[in-house]
């Protein structure tokens, strides 16, 4: 951040008054610029005993398969965020059974939230950011070929769990970029 | 938003190629600039049978009493900003027990999450932001004084959930703005 998007001005990094952290600040107008972590919202769909991925289109971790998911926009709640990412990315229509994992990744400033979530049909098909959507049973997962982190730990929870039919909100943080 | 705050140039509000909702655009160097919701992350700290609420030294909602919360930062999780906000307003040392409510405000693009936590002594004072902190009772909490919807609705999550000994993680909307 370079310059002031209320007045125009030079911002300068500093310590504003009474706070404690820097901040980029307008020394013309006074406005300080916060900066905050982004959620990514997402949805693991089930449909009986497999789940749904979808294999990236795009960087990062282009070719590599991912759950449905994408920054929380302006507006909407988390659910709904979480519903309209699973449209975007595979056209898939769910019903949602509730959240499920939520992973705090402090090194790039990002909190996902993923929701167990039901397809409601199975007319899915790739989005403009996917090249693939496939269903995977447990065995077939290509746990060696999940794009991030917090997939493959949503999916190990998630095949966990179902054992008992039991699915506990899990809070996780990721705190090293990995990549595995 | 005004002026790009990357090279200084105005901005305007259009639909970028590929997107399909309004974004503040630069058309000189062309960053998009992306707004997205925030995290307030806060504390239920409770002491025995009673719960900690702070009352509020500032607008909105001065002279009434919350849990103590606050815009999550940059590089936090979620619970190490639960954490020092209860610090923050309340110089309150808590050990957090885990995730207990989440509340989407779309209305004003917030995310709230309230972690239950156990004071870990009795030595808390009032924060900047905070005129009074005391312990209340179940039957001592002020109804009808406190500052938002989310702090009633935890609240009574809460002393509800106790009678059981068990907190399931809840997830609620908050719709529309509310003066209660």
């Amino acid at each position: 951040m370079n310059f002031c998007h209320h007045c125009g001005q030079r911002v300068t990094l500093r310590i504003p008054d009474g706070d404690d952290r820097e901040r980029y600040v307008c020394d013309a107008c006074g406005t300080i610029h916060y900066q905050n972590p982004k959620i990514v919202t997402g949805c693991l769909p089930v449909h009986e005993d497999r789940v749904l991925l979808c294999r990236r289109a795009i960087q990062p971790r282009l070719g590599l398969w991912t759950l449905p998911a994408g920054f929380l926009e302006n507006g909407e709640t988390t659910t709904e965020g979480a519903i309209r990412e699973t449209w975007e990315e595979a056209y898939a229509n769910v019903a949602i059974e509730g959240i499920y994992t939520i992973f705090n990744l402090p090194h790039i400033s990002q909190i996902y939230m993923f929701f167990r979530a039901t397809l409601a049909d199975l007319d899915f098909r790739p989005g403009a950011e996917t090249t693939d959507v496939r269903l995977f049973a447990e065995h077939e997962i290509p746990w060696h070929e999940l794009a991030f982190p917090v997939v493959r730990d949503t999916l190990e929870h998630y095949f966990a769990d179902r054992k008992h039919g039991h699915f506990p909100v899990r809070v996780g943080d990721i705190l090293i970029p990995r990549n595995r």
